[in-house]
């Protein structure tokens, strides 16, 4: 375990910033970029300085007065703290056009996100395959996890199978799941529920009251 | 104007759990709750029961001490804070696999989004329909927009066009933009950009270091 897995709770917000650290570095250090203040990153991020001294303060720091960061070790500070140094199984639940559209999201991979299989219940689709991968019985859902340790499960299916999906990947022993149907999946697991809708209610709010909002 | 719009600079997390908010008074009040206190709120929403009266306190309070907070008038307030109080025309731009998902989300319609169209440059899909919807040359989307006074724009299109087709959106006249393409387009409208990878991220965040994150 290293030091800034020690620190106490970080804040959602904290935790949602990280990865867009991650894809800055990710373009400072394919830029030649050697070093970077708290300014400039905070400028490219449009965050003022001082909050990305304090988040980078979470996990014990990194930078030096008067130096900055060094882009290269921030980087893969950064990359281990959001355990991104590893590869990730993932399987796709619901082959129709969301499960379709991530199967082949450009980008996963270069983060070590590799879908393996989806699953599906429509006869139609099982036995076909998407981006090179098997469409497979949702029957067989927890004994493929179980065989091929699958790390995270990515829900596509109706609301209404939701939850049922999720139990039984995590009786399964899946580690994580990634939920796009519009209901709130509960679980003793990491658990991300994606609501298309509340992205857009955040759009109209802005739309309304203007750009302005503080990070 | 409201009072609630003369209040300063709201924070990105507070805009972020104004959706929430809303999913859980419209529960309440499908399930015929008349009033609830912002400690049932909170639990409700996994917050403590401060911040949700210093969330609303952002916009003027609403609730009443001993009492609580009425739910169809903070349901209301809720609706008109998050502009929800009218509809808006929605174009869809990427006619792919991504595209089709959204066309097809169960639950925009009931928020008042409608997509009135999808564009795409692929001559095989041109002249289509999708859910009911016209798929229509990009090349016509300018003239599109300004005829029929669309609001949002949604791009599903690949990175490298995804900026060009936001110009050309703004240009016409467009007040919001949804982006999917992993990309942060730019521009003098309010805009969304949605990056998948950054949600998984947080998840591997979640999967290494637990599920203990304050809100």
């Amino acid at each position: 375990m290293e030091d800034y897995m020690k620190v106490g709770k970080v804040s959602d917000a904290v935790i949602r910033r990280l990865p867009r650290y991650y894809r800055e570095l990710l373009v400072l250090r394919t830029q030649g970029v050697e070093r970077v203040s708290s300014e400039k990153l905070a400028a490219r991020m449009r965050l003022n300085a001082s909050q990305v001294r304090q988040d980078f303060n979470c996990f014990g720091g990194f930078g030096q007065q008067g130096y900055g960061y060094n882009v290269t070790s921030l980087l893969s500070e950064v990359r281990r703290i959001l355990a991104l140094n590893r590869e990730y199984k993932l399987v796709i639940v619901g082959a129709g056009n969301m499960g379709h559209a991530l199967a082949n999201f450009e980008g996963f991979a270069n983060d070590g996100f590799h879908v393996v299989a989806l699953f599906d219940n429509n006869e139609a689709l099982i036995g076909k395959e998407i981006n090179g991968k098997p469409v497979l019985s949702v029957a067989t859902l927890g004994d493929y996890i179980r065989a091929n340790g699958v790390d995270i499960g990515v829900i596509t299916a109706r609301r209404s199978f939701a939850q049922e999906l999720a139990d039984a990947m995590i009786e399964a022993g899946i580690k994580g799941i990634w939920n796009f149907a519009p209901i709130d999946i509960e679980g003793e697991v990491a658990i991300e529920n994606v609501h298309l809708s509340d992205i857009l209610c955040a759009l109209t709010y802005r739309m309304e009251h203007g750009n302005e909002a503080e990070e």
